[in-house]
Parts: structure tokens; sequence; C-alpha cells
């Protein structure tokens, strides 16, 4: 079963079906750019040390940090502290260039769940947020796009190896969905497809060897994925 | 005047020609992500307050950030302080993940020039390069891509409306080409086409409306764009 073409540019679903149990689900993106949001709970802003921003702080991922629904989060040799960061992801619909909040959510093609998976020593090394952020394996999407959704109170959790880790909401955002897409679309023009990924609440941590990392997002569904040691 | 494909996966020029002068060229490139290098160059690191960092300081621009030749450059209404920043650019031309120095210049496609500009006011005000580096048009690149050339000593200036502000040698910088792809693709895998900005030489300035902005690497040519605030 595929799309005549990505659905964010109009594609539909072909003929030729497929039982969804029999599947292997792919990271339902492929974005021309990745961009972050950092500190943008007040509950994770305080919790590594950080003030609240006075506006969205941007950061990117490169597309070579996705990751599929079932894959493996590969923990690099050059960090000793992977950590976990559930979000709420924003798949674009339609090219966003300086768009008023009011017509955001509009330009919005749906929402997915999001790892930021990050090196959290080598962000402190560098101070940019790149090689932390940007190692391949570091940006689970899925498992899929939904396309009915109010992005404005979603429950946003994960849960590592069973223990419940992140439980936040969508409300605590200190800039919400169609800020950030406004205020994102005042720097860069905003393509169809382009992932937006809106920040993390409290309760990050680390990763190990091992472990099954679900972040879950309200009205969307749940992702999986494992972790392992670098080999 | 066509290629089959793009150059960096082997496409070929077609037959139908054309006069070189009558010719509109783009940007020649099509990168899946942009990584730049930060204080590459001691003396740049310097004239802006900068230590000189131990290992490459990496971040990225949005491929929305790509201008043609013969361009216009906007500047912001966000910013009271665009600067220009000459940089030499590497096309990769095969897939780089964990490449040794030693390997990494025979995964490299070409060279060309690439304006890396930057709101100096918003990269100081935010830490995170991405918003003050990713405004559209920020990110000019060409006028073509020389694939006959050793990066290791070339001439990088740059002219803005006929008065030379920068004016260094690849020689001089931190972390040369082959130890830059190194340590970038331990972290992500880059892919043909994929664009790797070196860092700047000293002599940064400010741009202002109606500037003409010439980068010029020795070896490849030179990339002229115009400077406009915005409308």
């Amino acid at each position: 079963m595929r799309f005549t073409r990505a659905p964010w540019l109009g594609g539909v679903l072909g003929a030729e079906g497929r039982p969804f149990s029999t599947a292997d689900l792919l990271a339902p993106v492929a974005p021309s750019k990745i961009v972050c949001v950092g500190r943008n709970y007040a509950a994770h802003a305080k919790e590594l040390g950080n003030a609240v921003p006075e506006s969205p702080l941007l950061f990117l991922k490169p597309p070579s940090a996705l990751l599929d629904p079932g894959g493996v989060i590969v923990l690099p040799s050059d960090s000793a502290r992977v950590e976990h960061e559930a979000e709420l992801g924003v798949v674009v619909g339609a090219r966003c260039r300086r768009v008023s909040e009011g017509e955001a959510i509009a330009h919005v093609f749906g929402y997915t769940c999001v790892g930021d998976i990050t090196a959290r020593d080598l962000q402190r090394k560098d101070v940019q947020f790149t090689r932390a952020k940007g190692f391949d394996t570091f940006c689970p999407v899925g498992p899929w796009i939904e396309t009915e959704l109010d992005p404005s109170a979603l429950h946003v959790s994960c849960t590592v190896s069973g223990a419940l880790r992140q439980d936040g909401n969508t409300r605590d955002m200190i800039f919400p969905v169609a800020s950030l897409l406004a205020f994102v679309s005042r720097v860069m023009t905003l393509e169809p497809g382009d992932l937006l990924v809106t920040g993390t609440p409290e309760g990050v941590g680390p990763l190990v060897d091992g472990d099954l990392l679900t972040i879950e997002v309200a009205g969307v569904g749940a992702l999986s994925v494992s972790v392992r040691a670098s080999p």
C-alpha cells in the first residue's frame, strides 16, 4: 500500500492493500528541514537550570537523524549521557512564510510523536546543540500522522523500559503551536512535509543499552524504539 | 542545458546546449543538509571575542536559506546588524559515515563559494546560531562547483561594494577539510549533494541596503549577490 505521492502534497492511498498488522512502519515524514524548539515548557527549562526564553529558542536536527518506529537508537561512543525528550511533532501541510498566528494552524498537515534524543554531555560542552542532537538515529518519528487533532491540550508522555519518565501536556507550552509557526516562518520558509518539533516537558533522563523507549501523544498514538550501545 | 540527474549522483550534461553567457545560474546544490563550522580560523574567533574550539563547532543552516548567484540577500527587519562571512563550500560526492581523515577527500564531489550570512545581534541574543544564520537568502552558493581542486591552501576573499573586507587562506583553518569530514561523519551520515561550509577568515562586517557582495575562492571563481532591506 503506497501513497501516490506524499500525502502533504495531495497524494492518496493507492489501490494495492495490505493488512496493517503485517506492515513495517517507516518514519512518516520526509522533511527538507526539522525545526526544533528548546525550553518550551517552564518546568523542563528549570530542571536543566535554564531560564525561560523570551522568544522561541530554535535549533535544527538533520534529516539523517530520522529513525523509523521500531528502530534502534544507537548510543554514540562519543557521549556518556544520552537522554530522551518526548515531544509533539507538527507536519507542515502548506508553505509558510510570515504566517500570522491566526493563519498558522490552517497550514498544518497533521501531528505525530517525536523523540528529540540528546547527548546531554556534548550539549553542555559544545553550547551549540547541533552535534548533541544530530547523531544518526536521534530523531525517532511516528508511528503515523494524525490529521484531525487540536494541539492545544494533548497529553505527552514517555516511558522507558516500563517506567513513566515524562508526563506533560501541551497546554503548558510557553509558545503554543500557532505561535511557533508564526515565529519560525518569520525566519525561514516552511515547506510541505517539514517537521516542527515543539519542545519537551519535564522529566528528561538517561537512556542505556537495552532500554525500550515509548513516546505517546494522546490522540496520535505511541511510538516505540529500542536503545543499543554503539557496536 | 540540463544534467540528466544531479552530477554528484552521476548525472551528465544533456545534449541540448545553451551559450553560457545567456544562462541564469542557480545555486549548484540541492543538499539534504547544510553543515557549517564556526570559529575555524583563529583570527576570526579572536575578532568576535571567542576562544578557538577544541573540536569543530558544528551548526546547521536550513536549505530554505539557499540563494542563487545574482540573487538578493534580504535584510530581515528583526535584525539591526547583518554581516558577511565568506567561506569555502565542500559538496559531498559519496555517502560518508565515520570516514577517516585519509579517506575523506575521496568522498568530495567538488568545491564552491558560500556566504554564511549572519544576523550578528540575534546570534548574540539567542546563543544558538539557528535563527541568526537561518533566514531565507542567508546562504548564497555558487557560481558553480569546481571538481578538480586541492582545498588545502586556497585564497578566500570577500568584497563589499568594491571594498576588500576579508582576505584569508584555507591553509589557516584550524580543522582542515579532511578533518572536518571525519568529525562530522562520526555524528551524522553525509549524503551525496550535502554541503559542508568550512568557516570564515577574519574581517567579517556589516551589509547594508544596496551593497554588492562578492565572495571569491581561488580556483573556483566569484559569487556575487546584492543586498536589500526588507520591503
